[in-house]
């Protein structure tokens, strides 16, 4: 073996045979409680008090038997039980997943960490799903002084790749509490329109520098393949050329067909009707296009009777996953766990409030917050039995600030459905009963 | 609106009425240019063939017809071939995935980024997936003088929680060319023993806590509940205490049943085997327990006839998945992609070689190297015909680099097949034939 190339690094060697090299004085059983506590974030010591009271440890039967033979895949347990629900705006919510105009919603409520499985990304379409062949899907550049230019899926497979992580959002995430809303809402229904993948893809820029993307070029229009024909007008601003792409693959592989397969746009940060599913047309252009998804659909309706067009970016959000809408609650310890989001960048700090909002303490980000990500906070707490409005609001790096409620009424009224990203309240009574509290 | 929070930030308010706000002067295509180049790392003003030749856009027919309704989950598109492989060690490399006892692989060469989608984690079992109920399901933590105590899977999910990306890799990953390998073999045949995924579950630290863990333990046997009752000395070191996780959910789910459902032990960079599936019991001792699989199974022959045990880390590696073996090269502009790791932290540089490794060139890290993570890296190529010898070297953040297959049989020789890193060599001939370079 060379001095600069190992295949057993250093401390392997003194394993080699078998010896144990930790030092003999063991386990300081207070480094453990240490370790726990910066774990935990000032929890040391606190107990979880065990419910199960079993005394059996596994199945006997399970381990006097062969299990399963290997395969192609792996399916989930079928004691896992995890779908998305379909829903609609204000006018629709209690339409059925057999609508093509619709949109179904990602479990929030049943998740860990900070990855959706693709499975389980939301959708929102306006003609159901297109079923297209890559072999014959193409993609049109064009407009203005551009060289108009075809590309094949495997043109874009072969260029320069990127690779991040970024939710995305529809425009109507969270928008129930906007209206009357029921008690009865879980996570999942007031906030499943967000999800949270690693996307790879073509940058935009490089697209644009391949087509001779002309100087004067302030928008571009970006088009769908599907029946609808989805078509945005996306602004060519710093953001846009910074992190557009024009992604073909979603946590590891190809687009679900429900995500855009073949290709879709993916610009982070922006509401998600702008990240245009089955992308087949770009053009380029010096105003904005004035689609009708942009000037009828996806506008802001004002209490003055004028609308607003154009609201591109995703404000910042939260809201507690556990405990949630529905949800029963025993007493003891339990860990508070949430989502957090900005379209403007990074979450910088996210707060929780046991008390509608009374006083607020900061909860603990898990691992790193991610540029236009969701990340998951936490916050331990002890439930005594005592009636709670758990609330929780996000800052992100640019030192905006979720509002509460009270504060977008004020001034954009109840007309709208879209950007509505105020404070969620979860009401937990003394029976434990959490229920999705209308404020 | 208060100063303190705001529904529109400022940016949107110039939007609002749908003005847009970019200068009038537009974009520069030189900026393109220079954020082409920098995105792609020296490839500015390179050109991407066309290869489609293609004057259609996308098929009419879809644009004409309603597509698929919403649903609960959404599948993969008939179009996207993706499935494990199954395989053996040297003795029994056609076994097929009836067999209970056998490995089942990551198509590396099929997928993008970092993350693998769950159903296609790579597995690795000795009696085949047990099918287990998580209400029956315990976990039992004992030994020396900690408390016995039996854990329910509903005691777990309250407790404090933790969320990594983490690659799991069996220990006989890579194994393939110590011996004389075939020139057919893929990158999934040769490295697809490896996945990263996103992982939650307790901290191992808390668990320990809980019990009281004895002052004097050193090792920990950790056992799971299947048929083969595989079972692990895990030695307590500083990297099991800070990384250590009783894991319940991978990519934001539930564990998959072929990943231990409904619990694993994850140690974040060490050998497979030891992050056990079904995980039933935990132990403590002041030695290790030397059960078979670290005895007999897990060992590595050295060439003098004794057998090194307890090898845990897994070493620095990475292969080039495109191109890899059994691909067609196309002359033209190739994006050379792969993915690096390391047991011992975060990867630091990968290099490539296109002669066999005369010469070296950096690699760019995509995004941000985590620590016990896959990276993924590229290196732009312009492919003109000529034959070549592709190769990638890790080099992780302790200086460790991953060695030539030569370095490591001079020192290991060709008996053991676990725990072999070296550096994948894949030929190009001038036919754009790629195979597998037994060397």
């Amino acid at each position: 073996m060379t001095d600069t190339a190992s295949t057993r690094p250093e401390r392997d060697d003194a394993l080699a045979l078998g010896v144990a090299t930790r030092p003999g004085t063991g386990i300081d059983r207070r480094r453990f409680v240490a370790r726990a506590a910066s774990t935990v974030a000032g929890l040391a010591g606190a107990s979880v008090a065990l419910r199960s009271g079993a005394q059996a440890t596994s199945d006997p039967a399970v381990q006097r038997a062969l299990g399963e033979q290997l395969g192609g895949t792996g399916a989930r347990s079928s004691h896992v039980e995890l779908a998305r629900v379909c829903g609609g705006g204000p006018d629709q919510a209690e339409l059925a997943c057999d609508i093509y105009s619709n949109n179904s919603k990602t479990p929030v409520q049943s998740l860990f960490g900070t990855v959706t499985p693709s499975d389980l990304h939301f959708e929102r379409s306006h003609s159901g799903t297109p079923f297209i062949d890559p072999k014959v899907h193409r993609l049109l550049v064009h407009g203005l002084s551009a060289k108009p230019t075809v590309f094949s899926m495997d043109d874009l497979y072969r260029m320069p790749s990127a690779t991040r992580m970024a939710f995305i959002e529809c425009a109507g995430n969270g928008w129930n509490n906007w209206k009357e809303a029921k008690p009865e809402l879980t996570a999942q229904d007031t906030h499943g329109l967000i999800s949270t993948s690693e996307w790879t893809g073509v940058p935009l820029t490089f697209i644009l520098d391949q087509v001779g993307a002309p100087k004067n070029a302030t928008w571009m229009l970006a088009e769908g393949a599907d029946g609808a024909g989805v078509d945005r007008s996306i602004p060519l601003d710093e953001a846009v050329l910074r992190d557009g792409m024009l992604a073909y693959a979603q946590n590891g592989e190809p687009l679900r067909p429900t995500n855009g397969y073949p290709l879709r746009l993916l610009l982070p940060g922006y509401e998600g009707n702008m990240n245009i599913k089955w992308l087949r047309r770009l053009k380029f252009g010096t105003e904005p296009f004035n689609t009708r998804w942009e000037t009828d659909k996806y506008t802001d309706l004002m209490p003055d009777g004028k609308a607003r067009k154009f609201t591109l970016v995703q404000d910042p959000g939260s809201v507690i996953t556990t405990p949630s809408g529905s949800m029963q609650l025993d007493k003891g310890f339990v860990e508070i766990r949430g989502l957090a989001w900005s379209g403007y960048g990074r979450v910088a700090r996210v707060d929780v409030s046991l008390d509608g909002g009374e006083r607020w303490r900061p909860a603990r980000i898990v691992g790193e917050a991610l540029p236009q990500s969701q990340c998951r906070f936490v916050l331990p707490w002890e439930w005594t039995g005592q009636a709670a409005l758990l609330q929780s609001r996000c800052i992100d790096e640019r030192g905006h600030r979720q509002p509460t409620r009270d504060q977008i009424v004020s001034v954009q009224g109840t007309n709208p459905i879209y950007h509505y990203n105020a404070i969620q309240t979860w009401r937990v009574d003394p029976t434990g009963k959490v229920t999705n509290a209308y404020a």
